[in-house]
């Protein structure tokens, strides 16, 4: 993620950060430019046609392929910050477990078990989201060496399998209570949930028909448009065509690329920085 | 579910798949075509009469339209969506039971039982909602063979129903405390929760009413659309309807096709997949 | 609710169902059509005037009312929606106190006790949403005979209080433990919270103030609309303003009906085939 | 709250209600044509300027106005049903502490002192909301004389306090298990959560900026229209201002009404009502 | 937060606050009036040259921009709203939490420290929302004295220490039984919810290409337009295009704002004050 002063305009307005959809879209806009400019070539001086202007046919489908490419980029923002929340939920349950097990917990063993195995969960979550899992680069300790953790595909969860079995250890050796259980329930749960829920988002783009006539049909807008419109506009025509290129085009970038927010991108979400955070908080606490 | 890159625009825009509405449609198009062709000839050559140009009340309504159109999608995707969000819960509380079962039992028999059985109500869930429930596809075991299964009419019913007493089991034998009870209960009832919520997608479309005037409303509009257009555009009215015709009826269409995501079409969820995961995950933490 | 195929487009666009708002607005349709005949007749063959064309200030103010409708319908369809996941919760509740008795409890009696009271919990919920509670219809069984119901005003309240009774009873002999009421806990409440959600959609239209305004938007738009249209589209005005208030109003039509789903209308929820469904299911658990 | 049937449309369009938006912007109405009238007089008698038309320009600005007044009316609706909500919370969470109680405690006395605890806490909330709270007017016993009540300031948490603590003795004397109080843990914590929510919503209107926005933008909107209106429409100007300015300010006037849902106006919730049917479930079952 | 009347139109159209964006835009409305009037000077001046009018380009790309923007406005009113549900949740939980405090536990002392460690929770959440966490700020005790607090980063972290490690002493001397443990559970874990979901809100403002995208998109619309609307409206194109550039800006500027709600600003919540009431709340059920 790139942090950055919403409030700067200039900066904004005049800077081409490498994410910006200006200079990703910039190849197509010179295309849209230079075909426009063929159109009128072609139009005014090799046949010499007159089209009636279709101009309020595009205005009325430009309405709603700007109704659907809104809709279509909130859905993604939507999914965008439902990833954010998730990351945010691993933040609380990881705070909330640590406080809990070192209120309960005296033995400092425990305690900087649970720290690692925490830990743990989180950056597996991340390489997995990323496809990048390794057990290699987990932190082991006596009781969890580096083979425990290699013997399983799903990273995330073969620590949730250590969470779940020191629990029940604890259970049993009787320092903890049944009702004690309980108390932990819904952290360690919510552990697997947002892992699920990370998945969900990762492998679901939207439906394929939806994308596919989305972008036919700016297809079909873009490339129709200069046909009535180099009737009015002479080569006036390319610059305007081409802006309405890079205005549709970029907000179906936008949306594909935070349709899937766990990525290295401009875009992505920082899971990094918030895994730090969660080990610095939980590492606090526990050890 | 079609697997696809969403960023490779030109292979979308220019392959046609046998889900694309545009091979869908392509009939309607013709016709549209024919039919605004026909318009033509008829009021220049034959009745040779002049309307006024309507193209100022079809875009008014094509406002209308625009906006039903659009929250129809909306609204079908969210049904979509909720779905894909229903069988990710199924991910997720199977792996958590999965995992708590692992933790609290020491008795393999009874590990590999619940194995069987979180398996067969996903199973059985994906058939039942498929229209297929066939209680021979169920893995049997010996306390509950492929008789136990046949006897039900409601096979995920008939799951949940071995899962509840094999948890009462346990607790009567001592195996599982009371308050063991209550740390699985949100897994256990989770199930009966999602297929229920799947039934309520897939029985419920959209209002009757809603549905009959939205396809009302496409006819009158692409129907009356060329009596006024013809005068101006001449047979240039034919791709102009056509398109027009191609971009509303596709928008009902992918409504139509994400509203029930539980099929086998190629918008559908991936809800075997998601099955064949659930399997895997459950039989790695359990068998 | 109308059973219905939503893919059989010819169908659904020619017959003209009763609950068709086309069939509804009827009347209407036509007198707006004469209307805007007497309109141009007036301004054309009596007063002969000229007024300038007010389609651009329809086109604004057509604007603002699509957007107030197109919400309109979007909020009534989101109670119709909140009104069948409610019945949904009703079903899969049903479903998990049924599975929960039957694995808890091994008296047959108590078994066919919950059976009957959770069936008459969900017939009396229906009967009294549509505004025709009968204790009269209710099962009875020894220990809760007709005259049990008969003394109460709010029906459903007086088959939980027999739910939350027989739950107790069972608590005090023995056969629940007190983790077993918790068990049980989200079950029981649900039926309570699930009527009333109900009674509040029932209960409570849309704001007074809203419902007017838009009435009288619509009928300011419509009425105002042949003073100019006339002068352009003469007598083809008539069935110009007579489609455009065929569409506004059904809108309006199809966000009342379905803001009420508890009705027997044809786009009201099937509630009655719930019922039959919980009954069924709750039956093959328990009896 | 009034209480009035939805499709009785021409009484809806033809009553003039005194909270009918088209009385309260009367005399506003009745000025914007008086001044449309002026400027109209201005232009073409007095100074005989010529101005461009600006209806395009206000086409354009009218369609980013109906956007934020729509969205705006719709988080106004959206506050006032989530305190509908909140109100059938207190409807659900009333009766079923009021059957749980009935359930598991014998003693009349007890019984009668919930009953009157539970009543006395919503109608304090009501009283509270409305600004009102009076300790005066609530229902006393021995044990919670007028004095208990009338040392707190914040009336509902008097009341709050007075139920916690009751259940407390009661688990004190052995009349309740410890697995009791988690059974009424979620119905005893919904009385708080629930006025903490109405108190959110009446004390925080929308985002000062946005309202002093949109109120500048609507009569920018207005004020301006006439100058360039009156070149096409002269006279007839008046009626077609005043309209937009009716249209406009209707929808913000109703979003302002509905946003804060616990006054006396027409359009506010009946939460008077709701008490009532309250406190009759309540003694119905407990008394 | 500013305190103020939504119903007084005359005062929020004429008074100019200085959170106003009227004030906030005024130097580029100015500077947007004088480059409109320089664009005309040149064109009709000093080249004299014709360009056709791009009215209808810019209603086209306005449609979009519109959408776009109240799309912004409304995701940014939706954190704002989420931060004040948060807060208000921090008043739900902190009552509640008073309220059980205050029935199980009789010894003073204890409740005194409860009081405390509840409002320097809410107190530390606030100062570290609004980067100024500061220890020395904090009420101190005997058992938690400035010292405490101060070894410590993340300060309400150390506050949910104590209060965690508070409630198992009182399990432990057996003032709590295990049951009441899991009774106060929910709102000793929501505190930590809170304020992670603050953290949320405060770090991610929308994603970064959407930002730049809008505003490139406004600084082409507003800086395009005089090009061609001077043609037609000469002078006066300057107060038309200042007006739509005070209308576009503010919309943005006011998503800006409202997007980070626990600043100090006009729009902000009024976190402070809600600090406030809870300690009073909290003070005058346990002190």
């Amino acid at each position: 993620m790139v942090l950055y002063n919403p409030k700067d305009w200039w900066r904004l307005i005049f800077a081409f950060h490498k994410s910006d959809t200006f200079r990703r879209t910039f190849p197509g806009i010179v295309g849209v430019a230079i075909y426009t400019g063929l159109i009128n070539y072609l139009e005014k001086e090799v046949l010499q046609v007159e089209f009636a202007n279709t101009l309020n046919i595009h205005s009325l489908v430009g309405f709603v392929l700007s109704l659907l490419l809104v809709f279509r980029t909130n859905s993604a923002y939507e999914r965008w910050w439902e990833g954010r929340k998730i990351w945010g939920s691993f933040v609380n349950n990881s705070r909330n477990l640590a406080l809990k097990i070192d209120a309960i917990i005296t033995n400092q063993n425990v305690k900087t078990i649970f720290s690692i195995l925490i830990s743990n969960y989180i950056l597996a979550s991340k390489d997995h989201l990323q496809n990048k899992a390794n057990s290699q680069l987990l932190r082991t300790s006596e009781k969890y060496p580096s083979e425990y953790y290699a013997s399983f595909k799903h990273l995330p969860n073969v620590v949730a399998k250590a969470m779940y079995r020191e629990v029940q250890e604890l259970k049993e050796n009787g320092s903890l209570t049944d009702e004690q259980l309980l108390y932990l329930n819904l952290e360690l749960k919510s552990f697997t949930d947002n892992i699920g829920a990370c998945e969900r988002i990762k492998k679901t783009p939207i439906p394929f028909s939806y994308n596919i006539f989305i972008k036919k049909v700016i297809f079909l807008y873009v490339f129709t448009m200069p046909i009535g419109f180099v009737q009015t506009f002479d080569y006036w025509a390319m610059p305007i065509v081409a802006l309405i290129f890079y205005i549709f085009s970029s907000i179906e970038l936008i949306a594909e690329e935070i349709e899937d927010p766990f990525g290295d991108d401009a875009n992505d979400l920082p899971i990094n920085d918030i895994y730090q955070t969660i080990k610095a908080n939980v590492t606090e606490i526990l050890e």
